[in-house]
């Protein structure tokens, strides 16, 4: 089965599982992830506890929600598409009027067959998500059964964690989210590619940084894990991926770091301009996700988002139509493969220096056509390019940006160099 | 009455007065302005006084000053408008031909109505200024009579001063001209709107900063200004504005401080942005009044310029019809607008830094909306932008370019965040 | 008889003579400039010795050498033209049929007249160019004779070095190459401009800077030179140009030095904005003759070039069409003239500082109109303009840049103002 093929029948696989950003679904998809990749940790943050300015909330589970019309006929129901009901959904066991129930119920008007995703994390509340087809079914002078068992108690915040080790304590930072109920992009890619690339990752021989991948909540999730590992991360992560919405056809999107002069924006702009592909570039201002606490003022972590249609840009985003159909095997290898690109030029990048004073000798070490003719004169010209920049102060990926080649053209070139004793990494 | 209509109404009384560089019609100006604004106080500096490479020079007044045909009959007459006569004429009473008198005559083709506006300050000459059309009527074989009865003898260079403090001593510095006799835009539109700013500036509560307001002849008024208080403005001053040509209807346009870096630009370029109003932007090179002393090297005062027609720009310019017909009570409103909003704006920016690591959680301070839906992503997108930039680095006009909002809309959040504990101000 | 014809007399004069990087043909051009300017200094570098990376290869001589049929015919003869043979072939005295001939045969489809030109220094082969045309004649099933009398033994690299003192011992330095056969624009324009450069720099009195010219075979020639002076070069040297491909009519070109930030790059970009001519810009990517060894890392010598049309950038180039006809006197003298005035440009450069605090007072000087007018205005512009930044910080070339005028206008504003004690240098 070929890599992208894999990704998605984890993706599918995954679909089904009510998660949020506590509760049994967030362990049901952890121990999924584990069951592939067994050097997964899994932590839990009791409720109540501090994380910076915030506090882990109660944790969520939900047996069942419903709504019945006054014959015993249900209308909308939790067990047909988790979105139906609103997240965080306090337990209600209730007739009412349409009235009184309009009042909880959301759709969208623009998207008549797509059920909204809506969550209430922070404030006691419920409703119900439904069809705008759905809702125009309802009757103004019907009753309602509200039925929502659903517990909020004390419990846990769940997360999981992968270290991998390399050379150096130095680290390339990965997050991904495991808090969305059944949706695929905004969701399901994230950790499938993030599950793809830790296999690359291992596979990765001489590796010189050492990797951290975590699977959590957004918002809380990030903040929880950055008031607990904040000082070695600032310490360690040299660069860093918030992996989200990396799984469709239409595009790839690039979201930059605040300060956008990192390793990982610099790599990361550099792959998605020579590969050929179609790429939004957006500013930080567009942020939304994890990016927003990775990036905070004091936190100031290097962390960057490459993805494909990027969250809040695409129709679907955010309701039930972003699913199964929405992203595609495809879809899946080349939002890993751009940030597999990215991780090996980061792993590639150094300040290389050219060891000799004046151009080498190219010929007498058979690297230089013998006859020189008019036409030659373009054949060496990336290595000849390449070493008149290496001057021990810019690094690989400055000289590519530089003479303007795509930098996997230059691996074979310092390889040679290096080989030759022309060439130095400066530390 | 509002403001408008005040400062029209100023600017019509101070309007026939015949001011130049020096002589009673100064002081006839300075003490109008003393009437309005009592703290008012007026300097004299005696003709002679060496100030840096200049030298104050002999007060001169005019009694009358015509020509007259050998009818008897007033060609062209001061008492009817003081442009006429070439500013610094010396005293003439003689009978000439056409064709001697012919040389002294000035006059434009192009505005046959216009009195062109000419002097000759530092070096013995006289002249008179007519419209075009006057010209076509003299006759060349007429003999003319010429009668300048004017003073030119030592007296003193007079300007005006006032101080308000604030709580820093460091200043934000208003400068304005009172030399050109019957103009309006060029002339003025400035002391009238200076006037206004000193009235707004006396009724701002908690102002940080002190405020030098000065009314003084153009060139060797600011010269000699800054030959008498260069050590103490370069150790104060962090914002000047030069007030001129403010009080059309036409346009706004910008002329920068020399390196154009200054609180005073970044403000003014700001508040210019963000008001939905035509603005032309000039280069420091097409300076032409008392910024080129105040951003002159060695002297370096961060003084730009916000006005509306600018000086040299505009065909009335030096011209009889740049008169009370040309400004308007809305053109100096607005004028004044916009130098208010700029002072406003240098009082609010300070570096402001988030006191939380993260987010804070805003929505247990009612700051955020309780229902999360894909809506209400965009609402509070201000106040999350803000928060992200403010890192205690960058200032609230850097913060709110880079977030690309007016900055007045910043300035309730600051209000409200540091209300909630969550803001600080770095010195 | 004009400069440009002079130029280009010497240019013909010394088109015949058969140079490569070494031999007979090299001597006899230098022999040919220092009979121009006695100053050069002939140096050898013997066969053998170790240059950075590189060893000076074996001197080559040719005595004769062509192609001739089975009836004793001459296919191609290096007696007609010296581009016939492939530089450095060694030795050859035998019969061959066309197929085993066939291979060792150069010629361009593209340009059926003209004869390329193909060399191969560093490894041992031999071979004939010759034009479409003749290579269309031969016959497959002929039996040819080929023969090449020439040499390559223990000899010597050969070239030619002046320095003209100033007062400074900081230099400008020019480099030209001598290696080439019987080409013009890209081989002989180089060194006769640098002739005419050099009697110029001699007739330049009082000049500030020393100058050090060289003519020397290309590549390996600066090879050479760099490893026997990099440290006093690197010491001295503040500006430099190589001097190829300046002599045809077509346009002007320019390749920055790898920085593009010295003076050199700062005053040629600026003579070459205020000429009104047509520039093309190159990036420093396109380099291909001496910059590559000056502007190596380590090297970092700030060596530009102002030509005409570039090396590689014309089709005539390097092969037997860009010869005298390609050149002219006009475009050898327009050529000439740019070097002449960026050489100019950077003479007058220094950092000027105004001497008063505040606009000197001009009119008492006789150095501003004595009537303002609305038009006097404009006159002393560019005076004022240059004094407003005359700040001690910014060099000539800066403030010229920024006040958008040639600099040749302010040589001699600047020279007023220093004879009225107005302006001084800043060391």
């Amino acid at each position: 089965m070929n890599l992208g093929k894999e990704m998605y029948q984890w993706a599918k696989d995954l679909f089904p599982i009510n998660r949020s950003i506590t509760g049994d679904g967030v362990r049901e998809t952890l121990k999924y992830i584990k069951n592939v990749l067994p050097e997964l940790s899994i932590h839990q943050i009791p409720s109540g506890e501090k994380c910076f300015d915030w506090t882990v909330p109660q944790e969520w589970n939900v047996k069942e929600a419903y709504l019945e019309d006054s014959q015993g006929k249900k209308i909308v129901d939790f067990s047909e598409n988790n979105l139906h009901l609103v997240g965080y959904s306090i337990a209600v066991d209730q007739e009412m009027s349409f009235s009184e129930l309009n009042e909880k119920l959301h759709y969208l008007e623009s998207l008549p067959k797509a059920i909204p995703y809506i969550t209430s994390y922070y404030s006691r509340n419920w409703g119900f998500c439904l069809t705008y087809d759905q809702y125009k079914t309802l009757l103004k002078d019907e009753t309602y059964h509200v039925r929502i068992d659903a517990s909020l108690e004390k419990g846990s915040l769940t997360y999981g964690e992968i270290l991998i080790k390399g050379q150096s304590k130095k680290e390339i930072f990965l997050s991904t989210y495991v808090c969305h109920p059944s949706m695929a992009n905004n969701e399901l890619s994230g950790p499938v590619v993030a599950m793809a690339l830790t296999n690359f990752i291992k596979s990765l021989k001489n590796r010189k940084y050492s990797y951290r991948i975590i699977f959590i909540p957004e918002t809380i999730g990030s903040i929880c894990y950055l008031s607990r590992n904040l000082d070695s991360m600032k310490e360690n992560i040299i660069a860093g991926f918030n992996l989200t919405t990396i799984g469709d056809d239409r595009t790839y999107s690039f979201v930059p770091s605040r300060d956008d002069s990192s390793i990982a924006d610099r790599a990361a702009r550099h792959v998605l301009k020579y590969n050929d592909i179609e790429v939004l570039y957006y500013s930080f201002l567009q942020r939304a996700s994890d990016e927003r606490q990775y990036c905070f003022p004091g936190v100031d972590l290097p962390v960057v988002t490459i993805c494909r249609s990027k969250y809040l840009e695409y129709p679907e985003y955010h309701t039930s139509l972003d699913n199964l159909d929405f992203i595609s095997p495809a879809g899946l290898e080349g939002g890993f493969d751009k940030v597999k690109q990215t991780i090996e030029l980061i792993e590639k990048n150094a300040k290389y220096k050219i060891m000799t004073l004046c151009e080498p000798q190219l010929g007498k070490r058979g690297l230089y056509p013998t006859i020189s003719t008019k036409e030659s004169h373009q054949q060496v010209e990336s290595m000849m390019n390449f070493i008149a920049y290496a001057d021990g102060t810019l690094d690989l990926i400055a000289i590519a940006d530089i003479i303007k080649v795509d930098a996997r053209e230059l691996y074979g070139i310092i390889d040679t160099l290096i080989g030759e004793n022309l060439l130095e990494i400066v530390e």
